[in-house]
């Protein structure tokens, strides 16, 4: 399946952590288009381990975490309003 | 069709002023679901209008803006690993 990962993490306590934590470890799975949106191919297995990696940081009452899924990329088309893909990849 | 919008502006000179500015307007054509996303149905007529409303605020060099389009919302599912969605349309 193709997904769009968005996560929004709360600045306060150790928040600026938390954000590298998760940002490394969507890495591994997804590619990075934006400071926190991932998008890319995953299988359910892999989908699952990287929910079980994530929960680890996540912070549930503070922290805000979306996927967005679809069965096919064919069905998802982008659109660049701004700085094109390659340019958002340098973030960390 | 069904859209998702994710935005992220560079807070260097007047960023806040312009993540504010893009705020607002895709609020009035958008559900508010994280901090810089949105998501909804919308027609291209529109589409066309929130594409000329924010290219007058988005800085092309500067801030990026993505649109994932999907023909509908039915191949497009949502998954929520924190915050849920009513507690994250108070930010602005």
């Amino acid at each position: 399946m193709y997904i769009i990962l968005v996560y929004d993490i709360l600045t306060e306590d150790n928040g600026p952590k938390i954000s590298r934590n998760v940002f490394k470890i969507c890495k591994k799975y997804l590619t990075n288009v934006q400071k926190s949106v991932f998008e890319g191919e995953i299988t359910p297995v892999l989908l699952k381990k990287l929910n079980l990696e994530l929960k680890r940081h996540i912070r549930k009452d503070k922290d805000s975490l979306i996927i967005f899924k679809s069965r096919q990329e064919k069905w998802l088309e982008k659109e660049f309003w701004g700085l094109e893909d390659d340019k958002t990849s340098n973030f960390f």
